[in-house]
């Protein structure tokens, strides 16, 4: 993904596993951040860490089949949702696998594949992805956020991923917008996530229909004829019109940008980098939010800051994860 | 302040210039932290900076000389609220210094003294000077509070004073705690100063007693006899029993527990110091918030943190802006 020269360990290469709440997604990563034999499969969390983990290595073979190497790969990046201790490469209990409770997933990882594994959290890694060959190439500080099934975000600052003491690197989902409000999957009310996750944008929609409310013009909303209405279709009304939608959709922008003017009045970074599967919605999601911040954020903080989406799209966690082997292997050799 | 030998530069000293709202404090800080000379006068910012910068000026000639430095001091270090531009020394339009507008002070300070000058915001500095010589020495991530006249804050990342794209280095004040709430300085509503600095506090007190408000017992409140209570009016009175009082500060704790839980999430730091005059109420703020915090960030973040009270107390600011000096002074010699 870039045209230079990558001038250290031409051919050097990791394996990928990134472990989503609904896809397995896994590649072989080269230092120049391309993904080779990329495969995707669902995840289907329900069949346990038992069923799912031989899944996954059977992919990481393939993976690696696929990309055609010619020697083993020299480490492995894992990518995954925390709570996680990246020092131990333990699992303890993500939100998003029900069930995952303390699983050893890189001690597993380095014996299935002969080689050092390393495990992240997923935002954590995509910030680095994005900030080696996305959308923050060459930036100094920058947060990026994944808007996704849950809310999760890194940073980068000056130049260095921000991992923080507890080795998770910050929790940007969490922050109380609302106080008292909704429940969240975390234990509190008000979070950032419980309100414009998708899976709270599509809960919000249907609680909404649920209590009878309508388009301010008096209308039905459009989104009572789906059976399950996801973000997408919430997204997808409201660019075709629909008040109701709107109206949800308002909500999610007003709470995004009032989360991410705080974001950028205490990190102050020069870019924010939002990804993950909402921000498929592009600009209805990126303007208002992008206006809120130039508006609201304290001025020199404001006048610094640009809110864009990822630029690694489906991919930015393989490569984070990518990326996070690479340089543990570089730190290793050098 | 610390009883290792500093092994560069014995002797190297420089003039430190803190410019409150309501004091001004100058002292000569030397390599070891410590503060020589101190001299400390009200402010009277009404004067404006045609009267008040002379005068502080005066008070610097003054602190060299009762050092007793037999020589020039190495430079000097100035802290101030912001906005502010440290790069070109200039004072933008700080809320607690009404009037003074485009201030060059670096340059005017650098021609009076014969020495570089340099310009930080107060907090940024006070993070530095809490790091280096206060209740943050040897801590790798720690964030800076002071709860003060207004709110500020900074942060120490992985060792090194964060600055931010912007130069300010983080605006931890003004998280916005209560949306559509209090009107606050920066022009927004909701924000944690708006609830929780010494003005604030004062405020609030005020405002319920004049809407009727009195102790949930019915009593009226003691803070009712005086003609302009102040934060530590409020704290005397809600330590002494009175229920209105203490309502009030439930709410100051309350919010504040909120936005440390905010800001342990996102920088998941090792140490958070609470500083400024609204912390001389000790431990009715600090036990509260610190339990906020353990009970309520998510859990590694939880864990990994401490809520501490400053440990340079009202010196923070000169012992800040004496190390931001002293730092750059390094810079110029390596």
């Amino acid at each position: 993904m870039t045209d230079e020269q990558d001038s250290h360990a031409p051919g050097r290469a990791v394996l990928s596993l990134d472990i989503g709440g609904t896809k397995l997604a896994v590649g072989v990563v080269t230092a120049d951040g391309e993904v080779h034999g990329l495969v995707v499969e669902p995840t289907r969390r329900w069949e346990g860490p038992d069923v799912v983990i031989p899944r996954l290595f059977e992919l990481g073979h393939r993976a690696i089949a696929a990309a055609g190497l010619d020697r083993p790969v020299d480490a492995v990046g894992i990518s995954c949702g925390g709570p996680l201790d990246s020092g131990t490469g333990v699992l303890i209990s993500p939100p998003h696998l029900p069930g995952w409770l303390d699983v050893p997933l890189g001690s597993m990882t380095s014996d299935e594949f002969g080689v050092p594994a390393y495990l992240e959290n997923d935002a954590t890694a995509a910030a680095l992805g994005e900030h080696r060959f996305g959308a923050a190439r060459g930036v100094s500080t920058m947060i990026y956020l994944t808007i996704s099934t849950g809310v999760g975000g890194g940073a980068v600052i000056d130049g260095q991923l921000h991992r923080g003491a507890a080795g998770n690197g910050g929790e940007l989902g969490h922050l109380m917008v609302r106080p008292g409000g909704r429940p969240c999957t975390c234990g509190r009310r008000g979070c950032l996530e419980a309100y414009v996750s998708g899976t709270n944008i599509a809960e919000r929609a249907v609680e909404g229909l649920r209590a009878g409310r309508v388009s301010p013009d008096g209308s039905p909303s459009s989104l009572a004829a789906i059976e399950q209405p996801t973000a997408a279709d919430v997204a997808a009304a409201a660019l075709a019109g629909d008040g109701y939608a709107r109206a949800i959709w308002t909500e999610t922008t007003d709470v995004l940008g009032q989360a991410l003017t705080d974001l950028v009045n205490v990190f102050e970074p020069e870019l924010v980098v939002l990804g993950g599967g909402v921000t498929r919605s592009g600009a209805m999601l990126l303007e208002p939010v992008a206006e809120a911040v130039a508006r609201d954020a304290m001025p020199p903080a404001a006048k610094a800051a640009r809110v864009v989406l990822a630029g690694l799209g489906d991919v930015v966690c393989v490569v984070g994860a990518g990326v996070v082997a690479l340089d543990a292997q570089e730190g290793e050799h050098a």
